[in-house]
């Protein structure tokens, strides 16, 4: 823990934009005296904010020009949020309303609050683990439902309490052979060798099943890439729009349509997907035309999976860019779509010809829908390697806990490779005092400034 | 006063999009309860909201899943927004936990609200008047400071203050005469002729006032636009930027900054201003850039004001297709740029050739800055005709309201000549209810639907 912050801050809470409401909160020992400098309420037995307590009244800047009629709540600390005193001004959601307000609070002492500084307050005022801290932002951020579940699960403090139970093993384990470190000569009363790698196996199969989740909530977290590419006139934009499940018009003006690549988000039950349309693969003259060409192909080549689009309708003619696409990506990296499967001059040679290759591929038609619901199971076996997202109470770790974890794992792969070449228990206790380290860093009990600015760099202003 | 609405309603009161809180607002009979099957406190001695407070706890769709962690408060009617009973759930700023929240909402009873329904609901329960209620759609929309300013002024309710002094004046006019009316035998009892028409002239002169008023806030209400036209290599893209006051990079790759017009808001003092830079006039094969041209020019034919840009370095040298926009303008509508002033070849050519045709101009320096501050001031006057907004206090009617306050003020100018004709009180008195009626549709005592759902439809979802 660290020394409670003696500035006050404030900022928009609410997203930025027009709307009935939004909300300026003010955090810090100020704020409630700035809240009564800025706020009159309509009540003429009004004797100052009640806790918790919403009044009605007037939004006044400190020159006495009417800034809002709306409202106020005062949070004593370290009952809020931040933990600190709070003040929270309700006011109509008006850009210009919002700014004569934050700027009425700052002319009375408050500052300008940074990304996610209210929740760094929260954090060191030990009213949220670093990992609940980590998931209001996900929270914030998630695109689908799954991935503001996996946030809710770290929200409620699973992943802390995970983190906890691994500390809690490894100190039940560290008390096990403290006599042996202290007293050497009385190894007997300690914890068998046998018994003691038991427990560190235990604690590593724990990390394994918290990482496993953490792959698995990876695509829902970070999203995923899929980019259509193939010859011109193989149906890859009326496969796009299949795809899209909409015939929404390609507006011609878009920046990009028709020489560059389209993109959409697609929410395949839960799992974010970022669709790319390419430019059809064709020989050009046109320099612009090139460059879009080269951009898809490289869309393509980075992509989490390329759907090779190739026309249904005719036996399979390599294209060379095509192929040179393939080359660079891993079979699971690629899915044929065969185009055009209702036509009666459907023939399954492109699909035959590329299996023999190893590279699977489905029959659609973009017409009808034939095959395309095929088409999307395929698609989110591949890109969720055949698991779903993790259960939803199973914390799953974010990439920073996921480091610390791995680093844990590997101390603890190390200490039992020690231990079963009989090495004494006070090596073994410094390897399980680093492997604690790791751990503690979940919740942020240990963790240097320069990582608490990398977590809270990532929020937004007034949360 | 309409009968109040039997059925609950839910929205999202704040802005859409992310941010730290978010507001999901139910209000109507069912609230409270909607708000219980939602909201599980934190504490075990909860019984149930108190009226006005905030309680920290958990949001729970019916099913039992977690939705978030959050606040809750209950207003009960007639003390909220609304009039009616309201619980207002704040849940974090994350399009998924809003849209779950109010997926609850509506599960447990409540319809997705329309726009400005809520405020509709104050209306009706008389929490505002139509005045007002339109003023809350005006604020939030404000994108400058005046508006915003303009906007509060009606909603602390001067303007319908001042409709209602009106309808009183008229209403002892209309005692001054009803003796005449209904005991037409006993007229030495009336009001004279004489002070009846200096009465009426008093009204007029008042709502005189408050329509120059409304005129004088149209621009800033409403905004401006002022649209860049001349040759190519006028000077008009670094006047652009000058005038918006940042050297901010144009990205080329944005739609039509080259073929077609860049568009930027200015806010000059209050006074939002649209400016446009129409493509270049010169002659042209291709295709496209001919059409942007012509949108260009069309900006310009169309705008509040348009700057003629002209090299002011070299002699004025008439380009046909400016010639031809100026032609469409009225001599207030035009103001001359003569640009490159700091070049040594300056020249007063092209200003007093034109300021010699009655069209004025101004000689800058987009590179310097000389000049800017004269043409920004040029522009102000022009567009607001010298005036600048109304007085802070003085209510400005809206569009709406002009247009019954206008009617009103015909039917006491037809009035007013009945009277010096001598026309018998009777028939006054008909004008006089005809006038009062229409002074009363300011704050919408006696509005119908179809005007009522016209104010409303403009309002956002959520307010």
């Amino acid at each position: 823990m660290r020394l409670p912050d003696a500035d006050t801050i404030a900022a928009v809470a609410t997203p930025p934009g027009r709307g009935g409401v939004a909300i300026v909160r003010v955090s810090g020992p100020a704020s409630r005296s700035i809240g009564h400098g800025l706020f009159r309420s309509g009540r003429p037995d009004f004797a100052g904010f009640k806790p918790y307590r919403l009044h009605h009244g007037t939004i006044y800047a400190p020159d006495g020009k009417l800034l809002d009629d709306g409202m106020a709540a005062f949070m004593p600390g370290p009952g809020s949020y931040t933990g600190e005193d709070t003040v929270e001004l309700f006011c109509h959601g008006s850009p210009a309303v919002v700014r004569s307000v934050l700027q009425a609070a700052c002319a009375l002492g408050a500052r300008p609050a940074g990304p996610g500084e209210f929740t760094r307050r929260a954090y060191v005022n030990g009213r949220l683990d670093l990992s609940q801290a980590e998931a209001v932002a996900e929270l914030i951020a998630a695109r689908g439902q799954v991935e503001a579940d996996l946030a809710l699960t770290r929200l409620t403090g699973a992943m802390g309490d995970a983190a906890r139970e691994l500390g809690a093993a490894l100190a039940d384990l560290a008390a096990g052979i403290c006599l042996a470190v202290d007293f050497p000569e009385e190894e007997v009363e300690c914890l068998p060798k046998a018994a003691f790698a038991d427990g560190v196996a235990a604690v590593i199969a724990r990390i394994e099943a918290l990482l496993d989740a953490g792959r698995r909530a990876r695509p829902y977290r970070h999203g995923t890439t899929v980019a259509l590419f193939g010859r011109v006139n193989a149906g890859k934009s009326s496969l796009f729009n299949a795809l899209l499940g909409t015939d929404r018009a390609i507006v011609a003006d878009l920046p990009g349509t028709t020489r560059d690549y389209l993109e959409e988000t697609l929410d395949l039950d839960g799992l974010p997907v970022r669709l790319t349309d390419t430019a059809g693969l064709r020989a050009s003259d046109d320099a612009i035309e090139t460059i879009g060409k080269e951009r898809g192909l490289a869309k393509a080549r980075r992509a989490d999976l390329g759907l090779y689009v190739v026309d249904g309708s005719v036996p399979y003619a390599p294209d060379a860019e095509a192929e040179a696409v393939i080359a660079t990506l891993t079979p699971a990296k690629v899915l044929v779509v065969a185009t055009k499967a209702d036509l009666p001059q459907a023939e399954p040679g492109p699909l035959n010809t590329l299996a023999a290759r190893g590279i699977a591929g489905v029959p659609v038609s973009s017409r009808t829908g034939f095959g395309l619901t095929g088409l999307v199971a395929a698609i989110r076996a591949l890109l969720t390697r055949d698991a779903g997202p993790p259960e939803p109470d199973a914390p799953a770790p974010s990439e920073r806990e996921a480091a610390a974890l791995t680093a844990a794992r590997a101390e603890l792969a190390a200490l039992l490779a020690d231990c079963r070449a009989n090495l004494p228990y006070d090596i073994l206790g410094v390897r399980l005092e680093t492997a604690s380290a790791l751990v503690a860093d979940v919740t942020g009990e240990t963790t240097p400034d320069a990582v608490l600015n990398a977590v809270f760099d990532r929020f937004c202003i007034g949360k």
